[in-house]
């Protein structure tokens, strides 16, 4: 019997009927109502002549109605594409052309974003209006299309099937399509539960943007054990310390930045975590003082790290809760390899490292990518005899240990989003003054890592920081914006092979500070 | 990239490389060493000429070979069909004829069967010795193909490739061939890891023989964790105690006959328990009471049943060590599905059954067998629209909870073995001086129920219990003889359709007891 997310729901339906499965704002949904809500959208999506593996996105802040959606959609034979709520017009324009979507589900926070691509988009015939206002008048409503739809049984598309397409920065400067199977999504939730220790009676907080693949594993893990989706619409320090206490939370997937926004908050102190029993975190370098930080303050919450990266669905390794151990040696590792995942640090020739030297970190199992949706030549590069090259440097230490010391790939990991530079430097250099740049990450308190622009006029040109970034904004998403610009006259420093060479370039930012890259 | 068993060892290799791996009497063997071993002879069984699925059987009690032997067989592309060594020659015979076995690896317990067995099955081409004594001159030896072959590359067999065939006691009075793939053993042993809870240091204990499914699902989590397999040859309880407390055992899986053997031992009071952490227990029903003595002996070992059988890979239910509680109404349910079960009851016109309300208990999910080797007919039967039927009667609770009440397959679960009593009908009915007999299960303190045969003689015809008994000796295993007989001369009472009212026969040894089946 192979795999599939909508048999995930089937089963859950089963197990756990009138279990409560939704909570939102003030509303809350059984499993087996979830389950029947999502069979009759699923019929609804088959009448408007959506075709078996056909995409369809979701564009959206966290609801109830994102987890329906993104079940409805395998469960018609469709795969999700969901989007990345952070993203310009352009960036979601772009992914939605690439994707060939057909159809779009969207809240209230993207009615403009959908019209305009809606008149842009040849393709997409449908928008499924799910917020909880009035639906626009050129769009259909989720919940007219429930109330009007027959459920319908389960598609049985599921296993090395592909179930969806997640969109990354990519390093050519354009966004990629990591196509991931049934198998991939289910694999790496179950290799998360025995750290994350999920019970039937556990209460998950989606505190994560439900688009992003970090919480998509909390998501599936809270499905697996049929547990209680906790819902916030988007991350509000107050508004999470606030249902933590009130929704007596279980469980909940953050990035380092999050953490410290929570720990920070003057509320903290007041509120009763004493339901929390486990925060997963990951996606980001989370630096060694926060994790002490919340281990005072919090000293009966479990944590435990995960890292990995969307073309791992996501799950690579995981650091668990009895490895934080304060001043502990460990808090600086990635941790061990999960349950599927074979993990190497390669040389450039392809053999193995010594244990502590460092190689690029390759990972092979049941959650690897299909590839790059239309694009061979990527995927080429990135999956290779089933091993995916990760573009992290890191090494394993005696006890298993992988630590990661730097990213092969140009990348800046900035609360919890990978920002590729290449990116950012193609919007800066659409600027008419700007002759030449390079795009680092450097320290930021707040961030883990800050967006640093250097820039290089054309003689005689003249701009100022704001202009710049002003100029980027209509181009890419705002957590991509430079959040700093330093403008230099002689050229940049570059290697033999005519490569700028960033390491130089940040040294001055890093001086005295380890750069942390897991 | 696929699943596979021989996938798990490499992994496992590259994780923990110098971790201890197996522990059997005075020798240890790391994850490396293993698995150097286990591509030697993979390298060697493809020198023997064996084919890309070609049946390999293992006929050992349990050591440090036979698990490299379970291995080296996917290693090579073969399949595994492990044996029974309570089985007597004529049904191992027919299991070996049945899978067209092509080499069979054994030890010192079974030279004699398999001298016999290579005279008169043709297919079986070589015998591969794994025992420590001398190699016999008619086979070869484990340790010389091992020393003469070099490692080879791992199959690329896996997923939904046949792994092995599992024989099990047959309804129609022959053994079945369970065949399983890749896929279904990885997913059964990775819906035991949250409950289960093996850690990389964990040291698990084979106390079950290593042919049986359910020690294969240990076997298997530890492969996962990379933990350490502590074998003992065969279930000695004075031994067992020895290791648990030498060996500092954190995790074992054990059937209810030997909890109790365990706990009424001499040695038992004196044994330091301190380092055990879980007893999975599962294969036949556990007595309430026998439960309530381990908790009240040993209050700091957690206790984990796990109901299913082997067409589940073995793993279906799972009742998690925090639904221990004495004297608590959970210890006779089944447990809820696992994370990969999704589970019904059903009438015999296929529709639902309500909760509280029996009907057979069907299950679907990725561990479900492939089907019955050559024999479709009863493959048809027991596995329909990907769903097993199990043959045993169910129900749940308002809670989620699997009661088992009943078994819809004519069986006796005997010290966690299953004994169809058409086989041991048969083997009585071949004595000339029986008219008819019906076999069932009574209570018994040691076993959870003992086989007992109501026998009728042929008018005039006089036979001691103990002849019948020696009668089937040649035919049947030792565990499946009756172990006790009564004669009567009335006729079996009879259904309207003819069939022998089992229920009216145990009706007098059950009285004022209820039967345990899950």
């Amino acid at each position: 019997m192979a795999i599939s997310l909508q048999g995930m729901i089937e089963r859950a339906a089963r197990c756990n009927p009138n279990g409560e499965c939704l909570r939102y704002q003030e509303s809350s949904r059984s499993w087996l109502q979830v389950k029947n809500r999502i069979a009759s959208l699923a019929g609804a999506l088959k009448r408007l002549k959506l075709n078996e593996s056909d995409r369809v996105a979701i564009l959206s802040l966290n609801c109830s109605n994102y987890y329906e959606a993104m079940f409805a959609i395998p469960w018609a034979g469709c795969c999700a594409v969901p989007l990345n709520t952070r993203w310009v017009l352009a960036e979601n324009e772009y992914a939605m052309k690439d994707a060939d979507v057909r159809a779009v589900f969207f809240d209230d926070a993207f009615t403009e974003q959908v019209r305009l691509m809606q008149a842009s988009l040849q393709n997409l015939c449908s928008a499924i209006y799910i917020g909880d206002k009035e639906c626009p008048e050129w769009a259909l409503s989720m919940e007219e299309l429930i109330a009007e739809h027959k459920a319908i049984p389960a598609s049985d598309r599921g296993g090395d099937d592909m179930a969806g397409i997640f969109y990354t920065g990519g390093t050519t400067g354009f966004p990629k399509g990591v196509m991931q199977s049934h198998r991939a999504i289910w694999a790496s939730a179950m290799s998360a539960l025995p750290e994350f220790r999920l019970q039937r009676e556990s209460r998950y907080l989606h505190a994560a943007p439900m688009f992003h693949m970090a919480d998509l594993a909390g998501s599936m893990s809270t499905t697996l054990t049929c547990s209680t989706h906790v819902i916030v619409q988007s991350f509000d320090p107050a508004k999470v310390l606030k249902l933590i206490q009130s929704e007596r939370i279980t469980h909940t997937l953050i990035v380092p930045a999050m953490i410290k926004m929570l720990l920070n908050h003057p509320d903290a102190c007041n509120t009763d975590v004493s339901s929390l029993e486990m925060i997963l975190y990951g996606a980001s370098p989370m630096p060694a003082a926060t994790l002490q930080q919340c281990m005072d303050m919090w000293p009966n919450v479990g944590l435990v790290q995960a890292y990995g990266q969307t073309e791992l669905a996501p799950i690579a390794t995981l650091l668990p809760m009895a490895d934080h151990v304060k001043g502990g040696d460990l808090l600086r590792s990635a941790g061990r390899p999960s349950s599927i995942s074979d993990i190497r640090c390669v040389r450039e020739d392809g053999s193995d490292c010594d244990l502590g030297e460092a190689g690029e970190v390759i990972v092979r199992g049941p959650q690897t990518m299909i590839g790059y949706w239309n694009k061979p030549d990527q995927t080429e590069k990135a999956l290779r005899d089933g091993w995916v090259y990760t573009g992290d440097a890191g090494y394993f230490s005696e006890t298993g240990h992988l630590y990661i010391v730097d990213r092969v790939k140009d990348m800046v990991v900035t609360g919890g989003e990978n920002v590729f530079t290449t990116e950012v430097e193609n919007a800066v250099m659409s600027h008419n003054a700007v002759q030449d740049v390079a795009v680092i990450g450097i320290p930021s308190e707040q961030w883990g890592e800050a967006v640093h622009a250097i820039v290089i006029l054309k003689p005689e040109a003249t701009v100022s920081e704001e202009e710049i970034i002003s100029h980027c904004r209509d181009r890419i998403a705002g957590y991509k914006l430079p959040k700093s610009i330093t403008f230099r006259t002689e050229p940049l420093p570059l290697s033999g092979a005519g490569k700028v060479l960033k390491t130089e370039l940040r040294k001055i930012y890093w001086q005295g500070q380890e750069r942390q890259v897991n």
